[in-house]
């Protein structure tokens, strides 16, 4: 019940230390999650859409160094689902290397008429699909 | 005629050859000219504003790398003004030494109620505030 | 015992929902810890350096959105000191309001011979200017 | 005589005007580049390298927004080659609408004993690999 995200190091992304900063991790995760949305139909930011998705918490182990042109995985899990947030589990892998560990908490918010977030419960069919791309 | 704007470069505008990132340059340069539009008493970005300005044009030759920790400043001056652009010419310098000099030319443009942009001519006021503040 | 960095958030630096990107927040929260080092008389970065500082750990719970123009601080204290790491603490303030709660955990290492690195004990009196630093 | 780059916009890449930020363009052209150099058997930014290269100068023209999710592809040819300079050409197309078209100057480089660069001419087979890459 996991997805697969490849990707490669961008020249960019990388700081003076010859490694991927760390504040880049969190991009590779949300690209990963961002994957998730497409493949199950749906598009998490797309323009018009009812709830959004802010980030509430995010956190990351970082066990080994990533470097330019370096192909390597993120593996994402639904780590816990409550009725208004979804924890993503990501594990960062180059080939057998373990690269890091991170979460990723977001909560469903829907925009009120005075432009305000108030959090509301997930839909049952976001649920459902979000599940279903990841079997 | 030149309002200057004063940086320290931080670490993660670093890349792997151990200086700041060609890209970030032209982020150094749109803080130069944003610190402009404040100094006027105007928030280029702020929302409900009727104009934004997207850049339509961006240039910028490299002469000298940029370090971690290194302090230096960009000097804005408009080049050339448009009845809808205005072009920001930008020259940086670390002490005595130059750095870069680039240009990026901005548009001014309404939202429709289409959701679409149109090319509008620049207020008078918004263009005299912004010249009073270069002085 | 804390230091406090001051920082306004720039246009770059938000995405479309209209904040700054979650991710944006940990470069926020290094350059605070890097202001620590300068403050101490230290380059945490600088070339030749004996020792380097990966970071091995980080978290943050965002509170509230930080928007274009934003003025917030960082305020820094260590958390948690062992042989050879460092945990920070960062709280970021936007007036009153509490923004972000995160921490980032480096590890003090040494480059050997052979191009890897291996964790080594904080030398004393580096310890010593980083606490003076906030004092 | 063209490569073609395919790639997705990212939330991440995307400012608070609901588009890529005009800086990100920057980096699409040197992701593009640098496939080019991968599809040559050659690393332009791997570790004891001889040569590097710099970017001297680099412009765009922005013809259309690039949102997030947008699919869109960068062609790039070599517009002009000099003794020491190549002179990257990049189009950016989402579909059959222009997106920008810019272009990047980079100088190859030799690190000196004493750590500074000096220009030095590009070596025939690396421009003979990198031709056959476009072809």
């Amino acid at each position: 019940m996991a997805a697969i995200y490849k990707r490669r190091v961008e020249f960019a992304e990388t700081d003076m230390a010859g490694q991927v900063h760390f504040s880049v991790f969190f991009r590779y995760m949300e690209e990963a999650e961002h994957a998730i949305w497409r493949r199950a139909g749906m598009r998490i930011a797309a323009e018009g859409r009812t709830h959004q998705w802010p980030r509430i918490s995010a956190t990351c182990d970082f066990k080994s160094r990533l470097r330019v042109d370096d192909e390597f995985e993120v593996r994402t899990e639904m780590a816990k689902v409550s009725a208004r947030t979804i924890q993503w589990a990501h594990t960062m892998m180059r080939g057998d290397t373990l690269v890091a560990q991170g979460s990723v908490t977001a909560v469903c918010v829907q925009l009120q008429a005075d432009g305000t977030f108030v959090a509301v419960e997930i839909p049952a069919d976001v649920l459902t699909r979000l599940r279903s791309a990841l079997a």
